[in-house]
């Protein structure tokens, strides 16, 4: 099998790293069509054996774990078919408007899953949530997540009716506190681009917060407000 | 004057960008020594606007700007010299325990900033606060930030006996919810190195604290703790 550089409209994409490669292999099994090793690791037999009860191969190539990795502390990559996800109609949500930086949305994977969050919806133009950098700065979180991509957020409303909007952005109306983060159990919670936010319109979907923060600095970053956000709303 | 690439003991460092080179000429303007432009930068007028306030020279060198930075799109930059800072003695402090990571450092800052603490010492060994890297993550908001490195905890600690310490760890005795972090006027945020936390010896240095999280993730990223500690203190 020939493994390439990746690209969007690659039909799989891969690991990079121990850490998201053991999350992949716990969590997904099924997906994982091979993993290959660069033959300094020292950790081959822990991956060896979480392999091995899926009948997944082994193999070392250090040719190719230097090919497909941009960084030099890569030991371990798993290849994995992209799949499609569609998100639980019970739990609350994530909502990304146009997302510009997949270390960013990684980022808010992680923090997402730390605070039990893990239904993500995307609004395109978005982010590639497969994109090797996006599933490494998840830590491999994006594997526990629903992620699923929506052309407007109108198909995101018709889909989820039931779900309280609260959208997080500058000139919102309310504070972020205590009080005004009382919710019921179907919410969503929506974050906008980091360089831009969300658009005014958002001012008139649900209600619209903010995070309460000296005019000394621009803004919070995305990451940042993402994760005060989900905390607020989960404990 | 000759400008240097960086080193960790020079008498001075730079800002990369437009938005860390506009903070600093708004809060520190006294230690700029020059701003240097690229040809091609836009808003020159608007930093020279700025710098001719306070006499600072604006001198054009592209080459300079392509040996100094590291990214494409740096079009502006001022060499300042360092400084050093005392922390205040009647305000909170964020503490942060062999920080390894120069854009976590900077993000925690921007984030202090945006919350209102402004003071943050560094238990040495730890990152660098003067390395461009580190004031381009902080936005410049580390202009407006009192910085000081000890030599221990205990060093830190001696100079501010009044200080409240909450420590952030993994294995703490109590979770954080607005119950538990309530406090005086004076109080110490305590965070740990990125890969290994806080040691097991902060567990009896005042106040342990667990940001509650799912065990599916490894833990939070260290930005993110300290983002949802410092907001929960400071709302």
């Amino acid at each position: 099998m020939e493994v390439k550089a990746y690209k969007k409209d690659s039909d799989h994409s891969y690991t990079l790293g121990a850490f998201p490669t053991f999350e992949l292999l716990k969590t997904r099994p099924e997906i994982v069509r091979e993993v290959i090793v660069h033959s300094s690791f020292t950790d081959r037999e822990s991956i060896e054996e979480e392999a091995r009860k899926h009948n997944i191969p082994v193999v070392t190539n250090d040719k190719l774990i230097g090919k497909l990795s941009d960084k030099e502390n890569c030991f371990v990559i798993a290849v994995f078919d992209k799949y499609v996800s569609s998100l639980s109609s019970d739990k609350p949500h994530i909502v990304l408007v146009n997302p510009g930086n997949m270390g960013n949305m990684g980022t808010i994977m992680r923090t997402a899953v730390a605070f039990g969050i893990k239904d993500m919806a995307v609004i395109s133009p978005g982010a590639d949530a497969f994109n090797p950098k996006t599933v490494r700065a998840s830590m491999g979180a994006e594997f526990r997540m629903n992620v699923r991509y929506y052309d407007s957020f109108e198909d995101y409303r018709k889909e989820f009716p039931e779900h309280d909007i609260f959208c997080f952005m500058l000139n919102a109306t309310s504070s972020l506190n205590v009080e005004n983060c009382k919710h019921g159990p179907l919410f969503s919670l929506v974050f906008g681009n980091e360089a831009t936010g969300l658009p005014d319109e958002y001012l008139n979907v649900g209600k619209s917060i903010i995070i309460p923060q000296s005019d000394e600095v621009d803004s919070l970053n995305i990451t940042i407000a993402a994760g005060v956000g989900m905390f607020m709303f989960m404990i």
